[in-house]
């Protein structure tokens, strides 16, 4: 059993630090995990992408062809990056995103950016809201191995910010 | 042209932000970029590797194959490892690791960890110092992007200790 899954959103959104955490959260269940996050002329504004390859097997090939479970924080990842979704996968995307209409996975729309913003108070926290859902969504990794990783890897003195974000994140698709 | 590098050491030297922080100093040089973590049973303990590709073109295929620039901070990470690299490539090791006299590539073998610990008073910016050697021995990025990529990356209030580390790194390799 394998998942893949793609993070994207802009530039600055924390998709790569995203990426790690549940890499490392999939790592603390005993599975294999490859990130990888490619830079290229968008990495410079714009879309970016980070992606997650989670397995109970080695993995080969690192490279995601068609996401199971993605995430879109803004209209152009959505635009650029969902082309290729697995039929049968999950597709978070904010509220703030016009769905094209041609998606045939299941799309669940939330309101990552402004939970983040109005009621966390930072908008920086968008990435670990968005971690929350996807999980919530997806059971990609077990919730409790999730928010371990996320304590592990945000600066000190922001756990508790951090942890009421992957709750938002938790309750944003367990109320939907 | 295409650059596949390889940084390999111990769970917790910090080959992840190493590896982020080279692809961050290409990218600015208007390079592409991909970058690779695997997380199997190896991350639970033992050797870790991180690994870049940095190239003019478009990346096809993220996976590095024959790496051209290696970095091995220990023993283990060198055997597991360093069997596949370039012929024609440039291999950076610690001092402390015990060469198997069968490497055909450049190998330069500096006292990144001694540095880091006895000079600098901090093991944790081996890695610091590693990549500043690896870029000195290689190229492959710009020394004055490779500092502005790693300040942007390293905790606040440390950018005086990385920055010496780095540039030790750079000496270690100059002096050679």
């Amino acid at each position: 059993m394998s998942t893949q899954i793609r993070l994207s959103g802009s530039g600055g959104q924390g998709m790569l630090l995203a990426g790690i955490i549940l890499s490392e959260a999939a790592i603390s269940e005993e599975k294999n995990a490859v990130q990888t996050q490619s830079y290229g002329p968008e990495a410079r504004g714009g879309a970016s992408k980070s992606e997650v390859i989670i397995s109970d097997d080695e993995i080969a090939y690192p490279k995601v062809t068609v996401p199971d479970v993605m995430l879109a924080l803004t209209q152009e990842a959505y635009e650029k990056y969902a082309v290729d979704m697995n039929d049968n996968g999950t597709l978070v995307v904010d509220e703030s995103i016009t769905l094209s209409g041609n998606d045939k996975c299941k799309v669940i729309s939330i309101p990552i950016i402004k939970s983040a913003r109005d009621d966390l108070g930072r908008i920086i926290v968008a990435n670990i809201v968005a971690l929350g859902a996807l999980v919530k969504a997806s059971s990609i990794v077990n919730e409790e191995a999730l928010l371990a990783a996320v304590l592990k890897r945000v600066p000190k003195g922001t756990e508790e910010l951090n942890t009421k974000a992957l709750q938002t994140g938790f309750m944003l698709v367990a109320n939907k």
